[in-house]
């Protein structure tokens, strides 16, 4: 089972996922400055670059969509590239694409992102649609193969707009959370954690306390570590010992080397912040 | 303003919005068979073949992203040579791609959608993670020339799940449909309604009339009509003369020439399906 794969490898590795949230922007000026190279060319090197370099680091890597889509055909072939850079690794990659749709479109989503270009091991999945936009995803968690993170509470100061919004006295993202489980049930491994995930924030500690005490079988993708506030003072106050999640930092890592380095040597500074934040989670669980 | 636009289409063509949600398997066989062509110029020269038989009937098209996504970066190419194809033409599109993210995200997806290769003039958003994950796209807004379509209620039978739970006193499609009004109010046109619209689908009227009566300045796109249920007669039950909404209908039109006309006549059978749905929304009005 998938989970059992990335499972382990946390408990090899430590709970870090990478965020490749790659904005042209944070291209050192070495890449920037290869005038042989096309845009999805020098996105997919420095992708390559943070992925080599931090590969004996990371449990797994989680790819943002949005910023392939806003570079056009172009960025999605630079997307394209370093999932299957990825999967020749035999890395694990999560794609975050919070996609959400009724049946007969969900199938092409299941479809376009489970398989074929844009093939992942675990994708991002909005819940607001309800069961029958989440079920056709199923066929592909079948194989075992396949793991979805879906959204319960999510790490953005709005996330309090509906998500906590309460009915016979529980938040919205309770009853999502309770779903979660539900759904889960079919897709556990021998981890005893399932291939049905939940996205839970770090900004908010006693909220995912909430959660994690109804949700016994669910592993965790977290954002919000870093750049969005939280830390590894926050995840002890979730966490123990075993801790049945990734946090994933993006901006925090892959952008580090601004204005400090725009050589080759990029990936020194990469490393460091990765290992910075290995040892800020480490010490307190 | 857009949505100005898009009004007086209403009036002159009627409401009907075309959904190009295109499943290579709709391919008429002559198609499928010019073995010169790849795949996204066979999806393109489909789409193309209905948007210029259907042209002067419809008041906007939708095209569903996920059947691109589909097919990878090919599908993609299909994606933007249709979008763009429109645009040439001077139609009305509306991406419908049900984003929703942190802001930071946000606003890659809004660049995404609003400018370069996939610039469409209406987006669909999914408002599961509140106000920050929408403010992002209001920068396109701000120019009159962009819009934006907050799914309220959706037309599958899984909306119940988490849409309709009664959060302190009223159902969660409830407190986003007022959300809308209140984002909306900045972007009203001379039409009345505003550049920020929602998503209702026409599957469930009673609470589609329960939305409209909160919602005096929102414009619709509705889901929801033909294969998925909805009818002309329910579209009665909501609305009088004046129709401050798009109707789109997807495979009902775009597929009615399976297994019938598999030739370039094909498109004859498209054009009385837009005809037939025309009248029958238009004899209740």
């Amino acid at each position: 089972m998938i989970i059992d794969r990335l499972y382990k490898l946390v408990n090899e590795r430590g709970p870090i996922c990478i965020g490749l949230d790659t904005n042209f922007d944070y291209l050192p000026g070495y890449i920037k400055d290869k005038n042989n190279l096309s845009i999805d060319e020098k996105i997919f090197l420095f992708n390559k670059n943070i992925i080599d370099n931090t590969f004996d680091l990371a449990a797994c890597y989680k790819v943002q969509i949005a910023f392939y889509e806003a570079y056009g055909v172009r960025g999605l072939i630079a997307y394209q590239k370093t999932l299957s850079y990825i999967k020749e690794k035999e890395g694990i990659v999560i794609a975050d694409i919070k996609r959400g749709d009724i049946s007969s479109t969900a199938e092409q989503y299941a479809k376009g992102h489970f398989s074929g270009d844009f093939e992942a091991d675990f994708l991002t999945i909005n819940p607001y649609m309800g069961f029958d936009a989440i079920k056709p995803y199923f066929k592909y968690l079948d194989t075992g193969e396949k793991g979805l993170f879906i959204l319960a509470k999510t790490s953005n100061p709005s996330s309090k707009d509906f998500q906590k919004l309460e009915l016979d006295g529980k938040p919205l993202f309770m009853h999502i959370t309770q779903k979660i489980e539900e759904w889960g049930e079919k897709y556990r491994g021998n981890s005893g954690y399932s291939n049905i995930g939940s996205v839970v924030g770090l900004t908010f500690p006693d909220e995912f306390l909430m959660i994690k005490k109804h949700a016994k079988h669910t592993f965790f993708l977290i954002p919000g570590y870093g750049k969005q506030g939280g830390s590894g003072q926050d995840l002890a106050k979730i966490f123990d010992k075993n801790i049945n999640a990734v946090i994933n930092s993006s901006r925090g890592i892959i952008a580090a080397h601004r204005g400090i380095d725009e050589t080759k040597n990029f990936v020194k500074i990469t490393r460091q912040k990765v290992l910075a934040m290995k040892k800020d989670i480490l010490q307190w669980l």
